[in-house]
């Protein structure tokens, strides 16, 4: 297996108006999808049940404690092996697991079905999945520039919005600010960070008043792939998160043209890509 | 609509050894399913396409959010109608989200397909799937007390081990304590939560020497209706999260008889349910 769990890349420190070249470890994310193959030795079935965006390590546990909580086995007798897929595309390499069950498991595929739902996501593989969003927006972000200070500002004035959160600690929020004024035009809260984003975007698609070019996004946790998806998609130039992007977040902002900050509190943030739409 | 995005429960504060009842407010956490209406006026087609855990509020800005980011339509005008479904279920009422295309918008099943991903879930009401836990499972949970002091060091022991947090700031960690001496038996890291937890689940099934009533499992983020689920499948008897839970993870921990513990830190922690198992 060549997947890690950590990467490390260089990034510019912004802090009380000096920056600072350094490196740092992001948390890798990779899509894993779990195969199941099931059923007599003589119809025997494959059916892909899962693809999750997982960091990679303790990928066979991750399969068998997934197929377990899900109700599909109720004990490791009932598995017959796991393992990596080798047949697979070489950037899905490490990403697929198979794990076979014991012919005398019975499987209720349509029990599978009920009890699983969809989330947005990027399909198996994260690089044809980045493709596929340049390609889906063809776009190229523009933006004035935003100054460090508006940007040093933001989590507060988002966390004053945000009183929901402050009673209950337990909701995500997403704010979007003008890079002029650094005013919180929008911001929505949700218990799922994917949900907040898309309330937010959901709002500024019905608000024509906005102009999206002259917008920054901030996010009360961390940067997933998903989540950048989503701001690209909504042609927002600037992303800051308060919490860390993760490897295929920064990947993508990096293809896209998003400028990422990242760990944007205490008057300070990292710049993950896009350097150039931030000023003193 | 009745849905709130807040509920208020009754809990125990545990603190320097002093209990004192409190009433504390959750985010509310409720499925929210989207169907799609769309093709011509003679061929009109419907289809399920998403049902995620959200707080309820802005549900029609975060179905026309979804479907903008998802890439399924690209402008509002697209949109015919958005609105609640009222011929559903009691318990879905304000959690069916029925979005009309024009019937000039072309849309492609097959890439919506392959552009989702399936996750764990509840299908889409929380009542059902609440009694399929507890029908799935079967159990009564059973555990030993659990001193309120091994609760108060167990954040620390769990960030200790978690160096790959601790230099990425972008890792979810779940850790296996031993009620009985506090010591830490099992720790996984992912960027998802829900990975962390089945990574754990699935090295706990293969480790022989791990009694599971003799254990509780601490997680570094919020504790969300997904997680709940997961433990309680697993036998874990308490839960304790360094953040909030969501109000349908305390009804299920209430439900299936889970000892659940929320803001663990700095040597206090709030109970939801299961009480009897924590001493001081």
């Amino acid at each position: 297996m060549v997947n890690t769990s950590i990467s490390s890349v260089q990034v510019i420190k912004k802090s009380q108006g000096i920056a600072c070249s350094q490196s740092d470890l992001l948390a890798v994310e990779e899509p894993l999808e779990i195969r199941l193959g099931f059923g007599g030795l003589i119809d025997r079935k494959e059916k892909s049940i899962s693809v999750t965006m997982r960091t990679p390590g303790q990928d066979l546990e991750l399969a068998i404690g997934f197929l377990f909580t899900e109700g599909i086995i109720n004990a490791t007798h009932q598995v017959l092996s796991v393992r990596h897929c080798e047949h697979v595309k070489p950037e899905e390499h490490g990403n697929v697991i198979r794990v076979e069950l014991q012919p005398e498991v019975e499987f209720d595929l349509s029990k599978l079905d009920r009890h699983f739902y969809t989330t947005s996501s990027c399909g198996v593989c994260g690089k044809t999945s980045i493709e596929a969003v340049h390609t889906t927006c063809g776009i190229i972000l523009t933006a004035n520039k935003v100054s460090e200070n508006i940007i040093h500002q933001s989590p507060d004035k988002l966390r004053e919005a945000q009183r929901v959160f402050e009673y209950t600690g337990g909701l995500h929020a997403a704010g979007l600010f003008s890079i002029d004024t650094g005013n919180l035009l929008l911001m929505r809260e949700d218990v799922g960070r994917h949900n907040a984003v898309d309330k937010l975007i959901g709002a500024l698609l019905n608000d024509e008043n906005i102009k999206v070019e002259q917008t920054f996004i901030l996010v009360s946790g961390r940067a997933s792939f998903e989540l950048v998806q989503k701001v690209v998609m909504a042609k927002i130039p600037i992303m800051a998160a308060v919490g860390a992007p993760s490897s295929l977040a920064a990947d993508l902002a990096g293809k896209t043209g998003l400028t990422l900050l990242g760990f944007v509190r205490n008057e300070s943030f990292n710049i993950y890509c896009g350097n150039e739409r931030i000023e003193n």
